[in-house]
């Protein structure tokens, strides 16, 4: 492992804003063209019919309630991030050009230093005279060398603003007990598509929610309830967030995802692609969920719910709008994109009476109560921005329609990852219970990686609580029973060096990055992965 | 699975009895004769010395606080249930010898149905002329239906006394309080040899006693946490078991184990036979646990914790006596057969006052509190029954010093499992996590079951609670997959015919018997397994 000193490598000049405190400061680099799609065309059609109005200084057309300060701050981060991780096989390509020549390791040494931030391990450049370099550990020792770099990196320098303790996450937890929540507990698919829906889509601060991705966003009622039953806890012992004796709920959400593009083949693959499926299958889990809490303690103790469907080719997202007895109808939701054409030419002031008015107007089984529905209506506010991120950056599309993920993780953590396509997730204690999701992220590698003739990275991680005597001893237990099982179950993947795993803990009490223990790459001498 | 409808078969004409309230009523029917051993040197030479005193009805001296109905109890249990299954080789050998006769079939019913209680499954006999018996598989099905026998008995007829909303344990719950605890969590080491440790070695009524055995005694802290967290939590919003103010706490204890008769092997083989390591190693993880929770919670939160030795050999108990700052000395403890020699010839309210007397003088770190002292009292004088009960019905020694398990218990739950050297137990949620425990019960039925050509019962359970939706059905699928693990774990016996599974789940809101699900025996017509 490197040592950590560069500085931080986003930008630190934006400051935080509050959830209804939009800036209308705008950084115009990295901005890309405006491109027609059917969104785009409805856009269009929104324009022609109301008239012209002003375009923005970039050329683009942002709608009057998108923070262009966040977006900029989000790409700078996503290109930042992702630059980390697509520089590594042209400079490996440029290795492998230059290997046979007499001052190689100086070379080597440069170019990886100027163009990745880390030199390579020594051990593996001194080999290259007898058989050649071994691209396979090298690239899967960048692989690695990177994510430790976005690691430290993100508890460093924070730089998604979202920090524990930070103005923007302080003001969105108040906003959140005023809307009557004193958790918000948030399910997305763990699939890599949906690995941004806190920070980017949903634009939340990463702290003040607690995320955990399943597949299928079908989340695990037992550990769920603990999690509720912890929470209560606190709150009677410590009256944090609040006293128990308050009237606020839990808020759990579950997000399920679809393709508006190619919705029979993109969607969620643990629902066949199907949105009407995975939807459904959401919402039953959070009404079990409900139940369990309601069946198993007493003094009319209950939890809200909400449910949301992301279109991961647009990320603007659809709310199935909640009564305010917690009915739900399925076949009902208030489309963002909606709500974005009919206010795109309006003031800030008029278009947020027009997103209430369209919330109420969809609310087919009764009005959500008023919490609810000024939650509801920040996150709508959100997703604006967010699709207008897509807009200003991605032409309106995402390229990468399907997986793209650059590394798989596989553990309990991973507080840090907020990218799209970055990481495929499993979610695990143990790869006897996570098999098939596993199994899922090594098959989309084989199509990622394996035939390019790449290695497929595995990060295992497990955080631990340091107040805790011998936690950190226990997690590292887990990441070498984690590594043997993984060993065991893609046996012959391993054997032929087709997969390398990078063993992480981080102690969740302090602010700190993960801590790489050890990794399946063969360095005899130097580096410390 | 035979439907359940026999009468239950240990005797219900003992009434229950309160934990002070021992009675004199007196069974003779099973008692065997007083040997001698070291032990019971040491009483001859207190009877010299104090000069002769009057032998009970049996020819046996009991203790004056000994329940000589609870030992009579306790002993009809231990019979019938072992007698469940030390009868089926028998009765197997005898369908052997018979299974070439004409009216096998009749003859081999009547016989299972007299000496076992079932009949045995059709398709089995009925294939029995071509290749002859398959013993393995009747072998299994005998202890898999014994199992469901006993597990139906317990939940249906309270054999032990111990069912939630009983006399006893709502007396024994009320004593808990008055001593200042609210929660009594025992983790003995999970060999078999200290599955009786609550019902019999301490007397606990085993529904007021939350019991985790682990191997070692090492409980698990993260999940201990959690289930202190959850204590609380019904504290604070159900007072129940009393409100959260009321100055009682949390005990933990944990029982490790040791052999007086050969310390040096028959031990325990977490801690390589050493009894000092067994303690001290149980002692830190208590400290440890303790600083959790001081660490992790504010306001003064803490719990009480107890350190047990048993000596597997003769069930007497050695107790490290906490001083009021709940500090311990590993080295000092107070050794119950020294109570029980120094008491023998006393009356009961006289062997109650040397009982404390003799509890502060090994009290070495400083006093106890005075509900901890009292408490002590009680385990005290419950073990000295059981002192007794060694000495009447298994000659002062079990004969079985070693492992004799009849079966391996692998999940969660065996609530109803009380009987020494009945079942070795994997506490596990998964096979990889409790593999090393796991390995050790398959090595030690090689020696047990395999060395004579009969396979390994293992039975898999999963409780669930009823009340928490879809809480069966992934209980259901747990059996499905730890099944899948140690079929896969352990091919070549399972795939020999030398390893059987039957998977059972139950529900904990009910206090119902374990429901079999089916099991790896091949049953093609008849039969539930």
């Amino acid at each position: 492992m490197t040592p950590r000193s560069s500085p931080c490598t986003t930008s630190r000049i934006l400051a935080p804003t509050a959830p209804r405190r939009k800036s209308s400061v705008l950084r115009s680099d990295d901005l890309t063209d405006h491109v027609t799609s059917s969104f785009e065309n409805d856009l269009h059609d929104q324009r022609e019919s109301h008239g012209s109005y002003p375009a923005s200084l970039d050329g683009i057309w942002l709608h009057p309630l998108t923070s262009r300060i966040d977006n900029q701050l989000l790409r700078g981060y996503e290109l930042d991030i992702k630059g980390h991780f697509d520089r590594i096989v042209p400079v490996l390509k440029q290795l492998s050009a230059l290997q046979k020549e007499p001052d190689f390791i100086t070379k080597a040494q440069a170019l990886a230093k100027a163009e990745l931030g880390f030199t390579m391990p020594l051990t593996i450049l001194e080999k290259a005279w007898v058989k050649g370099l071994d691209m396979r550990s090298l690239f899967a020792w960048c692989v690695f060398e990177a994510y430790e770099q976005i690691s430290d990196d993100f508890f460093r320098c924070d730089p998604l603003i979202g920090a524990e303790g930070g103005i923007r996450s302080e003001l969105f937890e108040s906003f959140l007990l005023e809307c009557g929540f004193h958790l918000l507990d948030i399910t997305p698919c763990a699939d890599g598509r949906l690995a941004h829906a806190i920070a980017y889509v949903l634009r939340l601060p990463f702290s003040s929610v607690r995320r955990r991705s399943h597949a299928g966003a079908l989340f695990d009622i037992e550990n769920t309830v603990s999690r509720w039953v912890k929470t209560e806890h606190l709150r009677y012992r410590e009256a944090k967030p609040n006293p128990a004796l308050a009237s606020t709920r839990y808020l759990k959400i579950a997000v399920y995802h679809f393709s508006s593009y190619d919705p029979h083949h993109k969607g969620c693959a643990a629902h066949g692609s199907s949105a009407a499926s995975a939807a459904s299958a959401a919402l039953m889990r959070l009404r079990d969920f409900r139940e369990s809490i309601e069946k198993s303690f007493c003094c009319g103790a209950s939890v809200d719910f909400l449910l949301i469907g992301i279109d991961t080719d647009t990320d603007s997202i659809r709310i199935h709008i909640p009564a305010e007895n917690s009915t739900v109808d399925l076949a009902a939701w208030l489309d963002v994109r909606d709500i974005y054409c009919a206010t795109l030419k309006l003031n800030a002031e008029a278009a947020r009476k027009v997103i209430v008015s369209m919330i109420l107007k969809a609310a087919r089984s009764g009005s959500p109560d008023e919490g609810m529905l000024k939650f509801i209506c920040q996150l709508v506010e959100n997703n604006l921005s967010q699709i207008d991120y897509v807009r200003q950056f991605h032409k309106s599309k995402y390229a990468d329609a399907d997986h793209a993920e650059r590394f798989i993780g596989v553990g309990i953590g991973f507080k840090e990852i907020h990218l799209r396509n970055l990481t495929y997730f499993a979610h695990l204690d143990t790869v006897e219970e996570g098999a098939p999701d596993l199994d899922v992220g090594i098959k989309i590698f084989k199509g990622l990686n394996v035939s390019r003739d790449l290695p497929i990275p595995v990060v295992v991680r497990f955080d631990y609580h340091s107040n805790v005597p011998g936690a950190r001893e226990r997690a590292i237990q887990d990441c070498n029973r984690v590594q043997r099982a993984i060993q065991d179950r893609y046996a012959e993947l391993y054997n032929s060096g087709m997969l390398h795993i990078l063993l992480t803990v981080r102690d969740r009490d302090q602010y700190s990055p993960s801590e790489a223990i050890k990794s399946t790459i063969d360095l005899v001498v130097g580096g410390s992965h």
